[in-house]
């Protein structure tokens, strides 16, 4: 019955295509096919996530995971495959992070918590004192200095249930683990507690970028990310026992940059070879888990686009380069650098697409592009219906190919269901069992279709 | 940026919306924020899945977990609850299966099976034979009863892993499950041996419904499926050498049908009390795992339709039923029952909702009703829009409500994402932690939404 339904769809769509359309739906249905039967995406993310591991920028793990990016690329048979220098922040997490409530002198129960990246590490013997309990700055400001001089401050605004994207609520949420430490150490407080940006009630520490814009070191203060389950705890305490105290250690650190590298891979363009598409993800990640969907997914999904576009023989109208982008958790320097260097080159970018929403059920595409070229696009939203990711969206893209924004490039992300996400979002358990080999498919599969499609506009 | 573009975009719509549809998007706005915010779905799923377990028809878990339904939809306090009586067949797996295959004499590596449900037992002591492997019925016709006689048969053909809708493919190997034995016995096989229905590799075996087409007992020969990595396994060395023998042991068994229960609750009608809207899933399961997916998952989520609609304080003009399906597994008792009940006592029903396709996220509902029905439903299309659940189809809906179609019922189905649910499907892997509490509620609220609109359809 189903299959009917869908023959009839398909029969009546074409008949109002172009017969380029037509043209186009065939070869989607390759691309599609190949990745669904030969796919290699998810055998490199086992590597990568289980062989490797997490892969924080300026560590060993990341140095790794370059070469092995660059001697995959490199077997896949392209054009070329560099890699292009960048100097990357070294942050360390140090010995593992150690925090307890004391509702009395002697009565301690322990919470887990992980330093934010780029925190400073506590004084050896940790910090101990009393807490205040806020969900906004502007609640915090309303207390004071007075009050908070000498105290820990515990940011405990969750992220809101109720919006269908997940990543909305984490918008919603995250400025207090981005600038709490700072807002904080400004009025007075000697370290800072974040509850941790997820809908879920668990035990893991979900860590994250903090700055201290602009603090001298000796104003910043230590911040740590607290699990769901121990900010709910530690609220209750609070609401029985204003008194009580918190404790915790850490010994992060901050080193001085390190030279690292983008790994770059490239097909040749064979008519506007002038005219550069890149898909790319990041290939860093946070150090608690594997970095299975933060973004070994992006990269590995990457990655399959070439594969695939190489393995159906296309010869693509305009060169396609993959992006590999160092340093985007804790910098965005490989961003920066590739499109710094670019501009220095002048290199004319006519598409990028970037996938670091995790590896789950696309959903469809968001795009940065003005209203009238996103109209245009959406010439193409029927040909992804009956692959469940025709939903096109005006909105963000990827960070990482953020910095090439001009008038002229046309920047898109992949959209997948974002419903698990923040499940498993910089936590120890964004690890590859999490990941699903048809859903990680789909994703490339999708994002091939769209760089195709792309290659194939506007000649 | 995403904010604003939501927010532009709900305006445009409304302003297209007669009042009713704008009353609409209120209540639906209302069913979403309860249901992500106050959910009751996931804690019922933990007790079902974990206190509970795997509920086959006739097994003790089965009655403990009507007990538990009627108890919980007890505690709602909605106008009435009660137990409906039906027959149900009682099949029980015995001791664990145990299947090796034998490259030579003494040599043998062991294999995962599992005992096809309606399958009887093996001798006590096991059957050992050559094997025969096969793709399809047509492939085992020619081989022809000579060669077949005396053998075991393989079926060994793959679902389709380039079908984007996983129940398609399920729909294009599935008969090897139900079928095969029936007609391999009838050309002589002494058992069957089938590749598990799911698209992953792995080391479950996944059960399953089969039946003997009118054989005696004398004719009935054994049934196991084997895990996909066994498949691979038993393929490959069969091709290097098609005399290995395979062996396999079951004492699965069949008694006389036992009597138990759907359960059944209700909200009374306030206009038209006489017609009837049933929302529902099937309480049983297979043995294997704890049937959090197939089907807990819908019956949490129908239960949740009538908590949110009581506890939003909702009056429905029609009556509206949740019914807990008894036995759809293995004979689809309940379903039958419930049918046959409704059209002896004169009950009109106006509209049937079912989930049986796993608690993921859901992107829309398949309607079992006439074209022009269905299309002055999509009228409610775009309310589903901003929850990401607006994929309308005309399909199937469920079969526990499949029995009640005439020309008047409009049926309809959930349809959540479909890429991981043959991953668990009646294997020991459809387990609680594979359930992830948004999806799960999504679900939930998508219902809702779909019933409180069918409520005010047509009045």
């Amino acid at each position: 019955m189903k299959y009917l339904f869908y023959f009839l769809i398909v029969t009546f769509s074409c008949s109002l295509y172009s017969q380029d359309l037509n043209d186009h739906k065939v070869f989607l249905d390759k691309i599609y096919n190949e990745a669904l039967s030969n796919g290699q995406s998810y055998e490199w993310l086992d590597y990568l996530s289980n062989e490797i591991g997490g892969r924080l920028s300026g560590s060993i793990n990341y140095d790794r995971s370059v070469k092995w990016g660059k001697d995959e690329l490199d077997l896949i048979g392209i054009d070329s495959v560099w890699l292009q220098p960048v100097m990357i922040p070294k942050w360390v997490r140090g010995a593992p992070e150690y925090a307890h409530i004391e509702s009395s002198p002697g009565n301690t129960i322990s919470v887990p918590v992980a330093a934010l990246g780029g925190s400073i590490s506590t004084p050896s013997i940790g910090i101990s004192a009393n807490v205040i309990e806020v969900k906004s700055f502007d609640e915090l400001s309303n207390i004071g200095k007075d009050s908070i001089t000498g105290k820990i401050i515990f940011f405990n605004r969750k992220m809101d249930p109720t919006l269908i994207n997940t990543f909305q609520s984490y918008g919603g949420s995250v400025n207090q683990r981005t600038q709490g430490a700072a807002i904080a150490a400004k009025l007075g407080a000697i370290g800072v507690i974040v509850r941790s940006m997820t809908t879920t009630l668990d035990d893991y520490p979900h860590t994250g970028s903090m700055y201290y814009d602009g603090l001298t070191l000796n104003e910043r203060i230590p911040a740590a990310a607290i699990s769901t389950n121990g900010a709910e705890l530690l609220s209750s305490m609070l609401s029985l026992n204003p008194n009580i105290k918190f404790f915790f250690r850490q010994n992060s650190k901050n080193f001085p940059d390190v030279l690292s590298y983008n790994v770059i891979g490239q097909i040749d363009g064979s008519e506007r070879s002038d005219e550069i598409i890149i898909v790319g993800g990041h290939l860093d990640s946070w150090d608690l888990g594997d970095g299975s969907h933060d973004d070994g997914a992006g990269i590995v999904q990457s990655m399959e686009v070439i594969r695939i576009l190489k393995n159906l023989n296309y010869k693509p109208k305009r060169t396609i380069r993959v992006v590999l982008f160092a340093n985007e958790e804790n910098g965005l320097r490989g961003g920066n650098k590739y499109a710094e260097l670019a501009k220095k080159n002048n290199e004319s970018h006519f598409f990028a697409l970037e996938s670091d929403a995790g590896g789950f059920t696309p959903r469809g595409f968001s795009f940065d592009t003005s209203e009238s070229e996103f109209n245009a696009l959406k010439e193409f939203k029927d040909l992804f219906k009956e692959y469940g990711a025709d939903n096109f969206i005006i909105g963000g893209s990827g960070a990482d190919i953020g910095p090439l924004k001009d008038d002229k490039i046309i920047l898109a992300g992949l959209r997948p269901d974002s419903q698990r996400y923040f499940d498993y979002h910089h936590a120890a358990s964004d690890t590859f069992d999490k990941i699903n080999k048809r859903e990680l498919e789909l994703g490339a599969a999708a994002m091939t279709a769209l760089v195709y499609l792309l290659d194939n506009y506007k000649l």
